[in-house]
């Protein structure tokens, strides 16, 4: 990459080209970043349902703007005074993360991640974007809070939990996922404050600490589910339950969505982005949050 | 009570009266009836946040349109097609649910209920409608499908959880309350259907089966901890869980504020409706539902 990628629209092509391969945490700062999931059109009603009843981990961005619409879009984004907002002009939602999931039958075809989904794409098939917590990481650098895994270029820990989602129709079974980001005892108020406004990108997060580690269900906070380890990895970022300095702090996640078709065991083929691989969008955050 | 109640309006003058001191559960069939939470203006914005974070327990109908009113209501109801649905005329939220319960410094003043709250009812108070599960007892009664706590003329059964609700500024630590209704397996996909498009009193339930149950963090379903046992009752109603005909099905309840300002610790004088005991309006389920 020799242009630094400030914009969503830069991203989008380098993805939809194939010359961007890597996580978008940190890439075209103060943009929307979104993630991905689509689905055969006979699921498009329960999945609205899903996400109305759990906007904190499934916040609706946009959807397909009719079935097998992949490049126009109908917004959900407002303004503050109700006015709408497009997500993004020239977007593929086929080719503009840079990389993807395939599920079959509820279940992942392979671990290893495709380029892009031109070919699985078909006409019944309607896309969802939802809302991504990358999208307030700028936010929290600014303010001297820069999340590790951006320090040490990585991508964000994400966990299952045990916390069930609100059921809507055929999602039935699903839990949340989260991100998890570690910060000091005495950082979590100003965390919490600075990612509030972020309402439609997960907003504060939704437990801190060791015991709401607990309260999620998550055992090993080592083993991430889905991203990197950033935590209890190496000397400079070892610690234990017994070192209070830092503790995990975790965020409604936009993989939920994926998640939840495994838990549902939906029929035919589904499509998401890659954990941390995400579209990023021309909406900036200024023109749809209280900052 | 010799007029049958059969509007929000008598309904919410025999409270007013003194006249009425039973649960509404039944009254005024197809209105919608509301849960009540007044709080220090000072939190009124995080606890609309907390709604918007929590659609399921905490559905927000309306607010007081100033700190301070109690009979001046700004609705957040809507038609279909986007058009503001008043809740009533002739409010009076100090007066019009049959009984209210106090709280100071985030502790339940007395197991007494009161009759009203004229008297502790100051400028600086907010107050909050919040859907309620009685909305949608009329439909399922109409499927042949009556709650058993009407036949049996009792409060709906209503428990705490385990699950956390999504954390919003001054409110953490809250959990879920739900309210409870016995069904056979075999009618748990119909009453799904048929509360499902109720989206702003609850909608579909969030668990259902002993594994439900389970899930939620209840290890009791005889000991409800607001309103009247329905299960494990007596020879008609007794059933254990090896007795597969009935299971106990789960809703999202409006008294969940209520719950959340006492583990949030919440400072000052709150006041809510004794948990069974709604407000009842002018608004009818089809002017805002899509039934």
């Amino acid at each position: 990459m020799t242009q630094p990628l400030t914009t969503g629209l830069s991203v989008r092509h380098a993805s939809r080209s194939g010359a961007l391969q890597t996580v978008t945490s940190g890439l075209a700062p103060s943009h929307l970043q979104a993630n991905l999931i689509v689905l055969p059109s006979r699921y498009a009603a329960d999945f609205r349902l899903l996400c109305a009843r759990n906007p904190v981990p499934c916040p609706l961005l946009a959807e397909s703007s009719s079935p097998g619409s992949f490049s126009s879009l109908k917004s959900h984004l407002t303004t503050s005074t109700g006015r709408s907002v497009p997500v993004a002009a020239d977007i593929d939602l086929r080719r503009d993360a840079p990389a993807y999931r395939l599920y079959r039958d509820g279940k992942l075809v392979s671990s290893e991640e495709s380029r892009d989904i031109v070919d699985v794409w078909a006409d019944d098939h309607v896309g969802f974007l939802i809302g991504c917590s990358y999208s307030f990481e700028s936010a929290l650098s600014s303010a001297g809070l820069t999340p590790r895994h951006i320090t040490l270029n990585r991508n964000v820990a994400m966990y299952r939990t045990t916390i069930p989602l609100s059921p809507a129709g055929i999602f039935t079974g699903g839990t949340y996922v989260v991100s998890m980001r570690p910060y000091r005892r005495s950082e979590i108020e100003r965390v919490r404050d600075i990612t509030r406004p972020f309402v439609q990108t997960h907003g504060e997060p939704i437990a801190w600490g060791w015991e709401g580690m607990r309260q999620l269900g998550i055992t090993d906070i080592t083993k991430p589910e889905w991203g990197d380890q950033v935590l209890g990895l190496d000397g400079q970022t070892v610690f234990s339950e017994e070192d209070e300095e830092f503790v995990p702090v975790f965020w409604g996640c936009g993989v939920t969505p994926q998640n939840a078709v495994m838990m549902a065991g939906l029929e035919g083929m589904v499509m998401g982005h890659a954990p941390g691989y995400m579209i990023v969008l021309d909406v900036r955050e200024e023109e749809v949050f209280d900052l």
